[in-house]
């Protein structure tokens, strides 16, 4: 597959998924996102490196958790944001998503921060602007389908870092909805570019696809099988749909097999940290003991992820 | 009842309600008021006081009006500005309001706008705020249920400071749906505390609370009883659903027994100031003759609470 | 009809129309436009001519496409802008279009960019402000009913004056659903005033208004005839409820009548443009070999659209 990614110099030219990304590239982006963590700390949090640049938020699909996260990663680098929540109705106006994105950039768009229900649409995009020499414009991938979010994996490789420092002797254990999580394919990628010589996958079999072990993960159906000696759990978001659905018996039978209880977490090294990327279901994917416990590193990772944010932007800002 | 409005030293932490508050503060409030309603006059309407702060306005009670004034003010202290407007339904999606709050702390927010349906849920982020450390967030009450709504209290305070200067020699006058309104509340609470000799309470039995009398105010069935010699009249708005309800027979039933007529208005003294917090319901509760005559302050209180809104704001950003 | 557009200076004070505009006027809004070109292709895209300005863009109608350029034009300039989506439902909560009015305007607004479904709605609101002394609130009319989209009639006329330099020779053919459009009845008025001798109106019948004669333009209902000789095709949007309606057989029979396919535009003069507002319906009024070919200049359109609406802006600000 054609990769837009990189422009010709190797840099950064569209964030669309972290499949493919060089390691070096990764660790830039994190070494970047480091001088941002102190700049949310200070006074006035605001740096000036992306001063009189339009910014918009092309939601296609509603987050306000997500969108929110890039309004203030955009203000804080001195962006102009434009919100445009483009539901499927104004969509079905009659003017295509391409029409759509020629007319934005024709406004002088510097950035479009996409999320889209369909896998692949931050894809086609940053493709034709690559075709038809847009190169003023950057595309950032805010969650496309299944497929990938892929600054969310980077906020998780971040927080990963801070806390354990090396990927190369980590054990990562992710829980959960595999199947339909985005957030787990992006981090999959990222930690196995970055070197963790193993990662697990937990859940239960309706749950996981058939793919991990041939993408080199152990799969686990027995929760405290998989997290025995493990140094990073990462817990995925279990969907309220999917414990309405067919693939659930329900929610108290899945937090009975795959809730992250303080018992379950204690099989995990004494030092391993819990992740989640949010927004929490307590008491059905974990017990609010552990998500309020010494050990989980939740809301450092939200605030990991505004330092990653701008980094991603000003780097591509600058390419 | 624990006051988690005011910090260690005694300064404004949060503001969550009039009551309890004392009258240095709100007296400090009005007098920093005083000097941003000039800046509301300039060419350029920006002080640099919240520069690089975030606040978010959490309306989980959609109000355009207010959201908007608070918008306003954030934005001419040079503030950030971010709108989240939680419906019922995307708050139904898993996460607990202290959770939201949690995360969007850990995105270095500086301040917290928060409007909601039910009473005390300011109170609650408050508390939860001061319980856990994250000193560096200020809550304000945007309106909350039926119990307060104390910066349009305050600003309800600034207007009858600018026009009868003292507040020990007055009679104000509140006509209406005392018995929903936090608008309500909120005045009484800052006349009282003001050192207002003379509070009434003009309505029908069925939207007068029972709690008044106790409360120090006189309370009138008879409007034009009511009216007679008093320096202020701070008519309310009648909600529409209480018009089709039980409680009253009808808009014009209501209007002949408590509309504010010009001929109503002459029982006042005669330099009495008319004010009403918006949007008014003209020939309900009010006629448009005495809404847009000479004694009408209705739009100066508009103008006035953007630097009450201001004051309150840079006070806290400065706690 | 008394015309509140100038202020007694003759200078602009709101912007509501392009009927009765003095060609200086319109002549001088695209030679400040032509200086903003450059802005928008700077690496910092803000000038500070409107710096701590209130701007208030009033959607009575949805239109997040004109309210994106009324937005970016507003932050261009430095100016902060309050978006204020005012549906149907909130305006019916009991206040009057100018007591909302009056509201904002106390909260020291300098401009309201109205878009009202209601044709006349911008220019009830002028004159409320003239006839109040509300000198300092600016008004732009951003499309009211049927009558007026000012802003969209200038950056046409730009665009033609751009690619076309001079109005006195030109034959402008104007093509669709005339009588339902604003955009078309701005471009009559812009046309006019600027001196281009021959104005075409192509259409079916149901779709064009008595009126287009007597103000001077022939009238076509064969589109091959219509496209003789001209040097300026503006397509206009089919709305999408026209073609399920009586007025039309269907989308299909439409474009075989009037939609702009390579073949007919062979009809116009060899170096003739092809615009339209956008957003377009592709296979109903324009074939896609039209409106991605040589001849099409509707992205720029687009990108002139910004300057233009800073123009405006800029121009009322310092009126």
């Amino acid at each position: 597959m054609y990769n837009p990614q990189l422009n010709k110099h190797g840099e950064l030219q569209h964030l669309l998924t972290l499949e493919g990304l060089p390691a070096s590239i990764i660790t830039r982006i994190l070494d970047t996102a480091a001088s941002f963590v102190s700049v949310s700390d200070r006074e006035v949090k605001k740096v000036p490196l992306m001063r009189g640049k339009s910014v918009f938020n092309l939601f296609f699909e509603n987050s306000t958790r997500t969108r929110t996260t890039f309004e203030i990663a955009s203000t804080r680098l001195s962006a102009d944001v434009i919100n445009l929540n483009i539901s499927a109705s104004s969509a079905s106006k009659g003017e295509s998503l391409l029409d759509t994105i020629d007319n934005l950039s024709a406004m002088h768009a510097d950035m479009f921060v996409v999320r889209h229900a369909q896998s692949g649409a931050p894809y086609l995009i940053a493709k034709h602007l690559v075709e038809t020499g847009q190169d003023h414009v950057h595309v950032v991938n805010a969650g496309d389908g299944r497929h990938a979010h892929p600054t969310q994996g980077l906020l998780d490789m971040y927080t990963i870092r801070h806390y354990k420092k090396d990927f190369h002797n980590l054990t990562v254990a992710i829980v959960g909805d595999i199947l339909h999580s985005r957030v787990a394919r992006s981090d999959i990628h990222g930690l196995t570019t970055l070197g963790v010589p193993e990662v697990r996958a937990i859940g239960p079999r309706t749950l996981l696809p058939s793919s991990l072990e041939q993408m080199g993960l152990r799969v686990f159906n027995d929760m405290n099988e998989g997290l025995k000696g493990v140094d990073v759990i990462i817990m995925l978001r279990l969907q309220n749909e999917r414990m309405t659905g067919a693939l659930l018996p329900s929610a108290q039978e899945y937090f009975k097999s795959y809730g992250l209880t303080p018992e379950r977490l204690a099989l995990a090294k004494p030092d391993a940290i819990v992740m989640h990327p949010g927004p929490m279901n307590r008491g059905v994917e974990i017990d609010s003991a552990v998500a309020d416990g010494a050990q989980a590193v939740i809301l450092p990772q939200v605030t990991f992820g505004i330092a990653v944010r701008m980094a991603v932007m000003s780097m591509l800002a600058s390419a």
